[in-house]
């Protein structure tokens, strides 16, 4: 032990207790991290019979658990059984093979142990020298998703074409695509007003950001946190006809429009994969209408970017080299639990302008030499966990093949359902699937269902009792005017065999509102 | 086991492997995160004993692992192996006992085992229905904290002085403090361009925000985010005459003039334990003053907010009743690993008048009805984490008593290291102690040392040897123009040994420094 000489002789005595508290006690560490693998172990082989949605009312946590925070200390044992007993059955269980809803949240081994890792050494890296090597598996990381996304070496901190010389883009791991989107939207909109030669922030009522109507609305949030007028926030119209995706043209037209007015077009969002249906806006094609005005283009893969892993899925990115910056979340679809959001940005440089800091408690002779990176300069906060491991720790231990097999595996069980749908005709796949996200309907079919009203009403009748059986768990979308159900295939502890099961629970739930609907008009002609 | 039926009838056959890539197994979870136990006590006996601050060159990792990402899929133990002997190496160890610098990432056992069993339950509660308990777990965990800290009832949500009934104030738990100035900075702006009548934005060149010059650069980073005027970002200067904190006078005439020239003051961040000095700005002598003008006082207390579970700590947080909100961080001094970010609001609405957003996806009954709280509405993104668990888990574990002894503890160990600086003449305690941050410096004291810049390039030296040993690890600021040493105690391995241990390395290495420094004038007349 390197432990330092420890002659107290300049010190007055001061009352060590033999028996004080060590909250970082290793035995104690071990013993109640065994008891949480032990919990898990046991979640992990029980949560598909765990009811996916809980049946319990708002404040019920309250009543089970004490109101005020106990004055003594208690055995962890006493945690762990309250998490078993009041925890546990309010929960909403992202786990369960039978979670259809939102997008999966997929995990693995390999990244929870990661997570778990980091949390026990837990590091500030801040600064290249707040943590050398948390920064730098960062961008190893980083690197290593770009690769297999085949971005362009453009987007990389360090290039590897010829495995030397550093890149002028960068990455950066962020706790949500939000953040990327704020971020970016800084860059940007701090950008055009350098070159419109802005006081100050004058001229902030000019600039103008576009985005598809199927975008998250979390960009249209974050569009209004960054300062954009609310009345230059354009939410473009997408149809049936481009499956819900970004229409250059209309882009093009807004743009002009706007530029006609004296605005000055700042940003766009792409989106690869749309929250509502999955739908993929073309990349290549906005970032060439972009390009004529000087705007930013920000790809959010958050989802789908996942699936570009495989060769047939990378061309959704087409274009991607011509874009500004390009964000996905491995917490969604690559097996890394949350949060992992990452970003690359084109040019660095960019970000850092609008984001770096450098207070004297911070200054370092690492960061005074111009070649490391600082994490800090590219995320809204300063203080940032040890994020890359886990994610490296998904790479390195499954690999670009078994990475691969999963988002595969995911999108055949999507087919698969996706033809059970399709081979019972009181059913409608409403858009087309792309990765594994089935969006489907009850149609009208005569009966007591003869208008689109009629089966609004029956799908969402379908979602509450399927929701309430505590066997599956779907949520829903407006398509088009159209109430549509979301099956969301991928949750990580999912088999076929827990499809088969949902899309049976589906169809005997369905025939038993059609009964329904029958009685109802056969009794009473309502 | 509630599994459904799956009598696969209307399925094709689907080619299920029986050895399919299963990436949430439970026996290798158990296995991976049984290693990673394993290496977690391993760390902790061994942290002591490792260089805190490493010796390594910038781009020392990508030398050591793989530049591409693997094809194939490799054993967990080779990623262990890897971390052990390239990453660990690099690392600037915040766990370790002999770490002071910055402030110190608390821990404690029951935090870790709170987020690992968030990992493994990796639920994303934007909204209550996405995972009711979550949600009331973290009310509940902010609840209990508040009640620590005795925040006044209007900033809980659910008030406890009757027992029941529901306040008009909201928590969040956030990931810094940082996203904490950003969204009340967001309020507080939308409030005042509405109070103000401004057509969208274009009030926004007027408003102002005011800090004293000792806040944490993240805050003017944050005005910048917010798109709030660089010409309007104030920061009051500050001096020896009030401890470095803010003096109300000078923000009343600061306001005032920017009143009498048409401006808008609109959000005071006032702090409690700034991070260089750990100085404390009057909360309600700022919150009477901003009064006047409407303005909204945030106060950060992301560091000493913790202390003030301690009743003889609670004074700085007196006045709390009259401002908008408070921040603080328990993942600084609260034994809780990154990131665990607190923020509280007297208003709930403010906020989510600004943070709202309701896309159809995310529609359900429970939010309809107005009785749950959807914490998406409360922070930038919408994704979340299970951000309540471990916060509880380290209060139901260890009780008020044991959290006030660990921060008494260090207190104390704080306190002993000032005596000492204070016992040797050769140094000076250059603003008075508040909290565990010792800050302190070799004075000029004849010699080769005769003036503040001499001093000065001596601390400088001390800094850098001492950090150069690996045995200890302080930063430093800048404070009234004088370079000034930081000693952060906290670690949560830190003992009392430690810190005097710490302190004989300075002395040794400060003669060293006075020796050559005569040698130097002896000999050089330099």
């Amino acid at each position: 032990m390197g432990s330092l000489d420890s002659n107290p002789a300049t010190f007055d005595a001061f009352a060590a207790e033999a028996d004080g508290f060590q909250p970082l006690n290793a035995d104690d560490v071990r013993s109640y991290l065994h008891k949480s693998v032990d919990f898990i172990y046991d979640y992990y082989k029980s949560v598909e019979s765990l009811p996916v949605l809980p049946g319990v009312e708002p404040g019920y946590l309250r009543r089970l658990l004490q109101c005020a925070p106990p004055s003594a200390a208690a055995p962890f044992d006493i945690a762990m059984k309250e998490l078993r007993e009041a925890v546990v059955p309010g929960m909403t269980h992202w786990a369960s093979p039978n979670f259809f809803a939102f997008f999966p949240a997929t995990n693995s081994a390999a990244a929870i142990a990661g997570e778990l890792i980091a949390s026990a050494m837990n590091t500030v890296g801040f600064t290249w020298q707040a943590n050398p090597a948390a920064t730098e598996m960062e961008v190893l990381a980083l690197d290593w998703l770009a690769q297999l996304l085949r971005l362009p070496a453009s987007f990389l901190m360090h290039r590897t074409d010829a495995g030397e010389g550093r890149g002028t883009g960068g990455g950066v791991i962020l706790g949500t695509t939000s953040e990327a989107m704020l971020v970016t939207l800084v860059a940007a909109r701090d950008a055009a007003l350098r070159r419109m030669g802005s006081s100050g922030v004058a001229g902030i009522t000019r600039l103008v950001v576009y985005a598809a109507d199927q975008t998250h609305s979390t960009f249209f949030k974050a569009c209004r946190l960054t300062g954009f007028d609310p009345a230059n926030i354009r939410s473009i119209p997408t149809g049936a006809d481009t499956d819900y995706g970004l229409d250059p043209t209309k882009l093009l037209e807004a743009m002009q429009a706007d530029v006609d007015t004296g605005l000055v077009p700042t940003y766009v969002c792409a989106t690869v994969g749309t929250t509502s249906t999955n739908a993929v806006d073309p990349v290549g094609a906005i970032a060439d209408v972009a390009a004529r005005f000087n705007a930013w283009v920000h790809v959010d893969a958050a989802y789908a970017g996942s699936a570009c892993i495989c060769p047939e899925f990378r061309h959704h990115l087409d274009g991607v080299e011509r874009v500004d910056s390009i964000s996905m979340s491995p917490h969604k679809w690559l097996m890394t639990c949350l949060d992992c959001t990452c970003l690359w940005v084109r040019d660095a440089h960019r970000l850092t302008d609008s984001l770096e800091t450098n207070p004297e408690y911070l200054k370092n002779g690492a960061s005074d030499s111009g070649a490391v990176t600082d994490l800090k300069d590219m995320q809204v906060g300063v203080g940032r966990r040890f994020r890359g491991l886990k994610l490296w720790m998904v790479m390195r231990t499954y690999g670009a093949a078994r990475l691969q097999e999963h988002i595969r595996s995911d999108v055949a069980m999507a087919k698969m359902f996706e033809e059970s749908v399709r081979s019972d005709d009181r059913f409608e796949v409403v858009v087309p699937r792309n990765f594994a996200l089935v969006c489907f309907r009850i149609k009208p079919h005569g009966g007591g269902m003869t208008t689109e009203e009629d089966a609004d009403g029956a799908n969402h009748e379908l979602m509450e009792r399927l929701n309430r059986t505590g066997k599956a768990y779907l949520a829903h979308t407006v398509v088009g005017g159209k109430f549509v159900l979301r099956f969301a295939v991928g949750s990580s502890l999912q088999e076929e065999r827990h499809v088969r099961s949902a899309w049976e629970l589906i169809r005997k739930t369905t025939d038993e509102i059609m009964e329904g609907e029958k009685k109802c008009v056969h009794e009473d002609g309502c």
